[in-house]
């Protein structure tokens, strides 16, 4: 048992902060023993992901703990929607620093029990350990029909590529915060908590059947389709179909210094690239629709390898804007 | 993509010593997707267990790397053994300081990939960040009959308490390493390894239907064999039972401020503690030597709580020793 400062041991932050995220399910034991037993159903296989986010680098010393609750699960739960299933449950392994108390656990566990609300999904376990700084990895459970497999690098010439979402509001909020761009309090308010309340899609479970391949937008809407290529093929993206929300066109317009090619490889969005058929075309649309997800055709899959523009972009923007990050 | 200081980008460190660890297994995606599809047999459910350990705490910074390797695999194989599984596969969540070398991540990974073919699990996945100290979250997962269930605290009033391999042998090594027991290069060299290579104790699936409970030591006899006791039992403990390797003996012979009591509550042996019914008494026995384990059975489970010895122990020691950890 390892002592957490502030009175916190172990066992207290079990009992009253974690064992209320089991949601009592069979197998978890609430904590009392080192592990867990997970059942699933026999037409299903487990998707599994693991993301660690860390203080200083996915977000800031102080950040409100429910904006790192919010984060460690959107990247994780991203992920698993991206593989075409459906969030199952989780491990959390904390590692804390000295400044935090009972009010930061209460506020980060009641976050994550709300998040588990939404999706489904319950605490299998963890582990506690001190440090100097916070850190938190997490490993996360999907179940997934046995015989689908959702790739990320299986495309096929003339598939369509759409994404789901906006493109760099989290970025501009983040700028907002670094004081990077100045903005008035509305606008201000809007992108930051788009940088510290990221939400995943969870259209990949719906479209996984119709699709080539799905991946999350986490490294920059570039970056990852880059990934999703195969050596022999590219992308031709039409730069006007990039989704931007109605207020990131405003900040675009209005400031010289910040151009769409800045946004195009912002990261933690958390939308979904979807790289599917055009055969497909009308259905993904409808479900995305009756889903509320905003979606977007944004290019599709050529012969000539790389990423291409239908209009002249200048790359060294998305270079740059990336550097002062 | 988060670059690693040394020419080492996530890129290199995947594909010149992840990938090798994957064997090849359907659903891992050779690690070029963020998460994988963990397929088991429908007869099967998983047991999954997380552990974190970091360069301050629990192992030196600077340590050999195929010593790391050792302790991140056994503190989890410890705990799938415990819950009577058979291990399977894991994750790795690596935080890397600047130091870790190419030299650094072949050693850590050729030991890796040799205790994955010795125990038969290999490498699902994982995530890379880069830290001011070495820290390694894992998540293992094990396989075990759907309907065997090994708790750590169904204990009956009467029950044997076994444990496996001695106890305070790599205790000695690490107060060696520390400094505060001298002793000759023969006895150094067998402690020390004993810290630096503990080995998990594999007989908790062979045993598992004979247990009403199982743990591994990880925090000490004591602290874990309390742990395994309801508020209403205890433990009545035969001090002479308790099992000391021939060397550990022969230092406590030889040394006036180690007793066995300074041993009872020593870490890091990962031996189990097996709780089970009298009856099945010779049937262990006998399975733990035809594995080769040594076993003893070093008391029984009493009605009066708390962890009681059958000759005169200085309890102080058992703290005291603990403190100066």
């Amino acid at each position: 048992m390892k002592l957490i400062k502030n009175n916190l041991s172990e066992k207290i932050i079990i009992d009253n902060y974690l064992k209320k995220l089991n949601f009592n399910k069979k197998g978890t034991f609430n904590f009392e023993n080192d592990g867990a037993y997970l059942y699933i159903n026999n037409n299903y296989k487990l998707a599994i992901t693991s993301d660690t986010i860390s203080e200083g680098t996915d977000f800031f010393s102080k950040d409100d703990p429910k904006s790192i609750a919010q984060k460690i699960t959107t990247v994780n739960l991203s992920d698993i929607f991206a593989m075409g299933a459906i969030p199952h449950s989780y491990i959390l392994n904390l590692l804390l620093p000295n400044y935090v108390s009972h009010k930061w656990l209460a506020a980060f566990s009641n976050k994550l029990k709300k998040i588990q609300i939404k999706y489904g999904f319950y605490l299998l376990g963890g582990d506690l350990s001190k440090s100097n700084k916070l850190i938190i990895s997490s490993t996360f459970f999907g179940y997934i029909n046995k015989n689908l497999d959702v790739s990320q690098n299986k495309v096929n010439i003339n598939d369509d590529i759409w994404i789901t979402g906006n493109v760099g509001d989290s970025k501009i909020g983040l700028e907002i915060l670094k004081k990077k761009i100045s903005t008035n309090l509305n606008l201000k308010n809007y992108f930051v908590k788009k940088y510290l309340y990221p939400l995943p899609c969870d259209l990949g479970p719906l479209i996984a059947k119709k699709s080539s391949a799905i991946k999350d937008i986490s490294d920059g809407l570039i970056g990852d389709l880059k990934s999703m290529l195969n050596d022999s093929m590219g992308a031709l993206i039409n730069i006007n179909n990039v989704p931007l929300s109605f207020k990131a066109q405003k900040i675009i317009n209005n400031k010289k210094n910040i151009k769409i090619e800045n946004l195009l490889n912002a990261g933690d969005d958390y939308g979904l690239i979807i790289i599917s058929n055009k055969r497909f075309r009308k259905e993904i649309k409808s479900i995305a629709k009756k889903n509320k997800v905003k979606i977007s055709c944004i290019g599709k899959i050529i012969t000539e390898s790389g990423i291409h523009f239908d209009s002249y972009i200048n790359m060294d923007n998305i270079k740059k804007f990336d550097h002062f990050s």
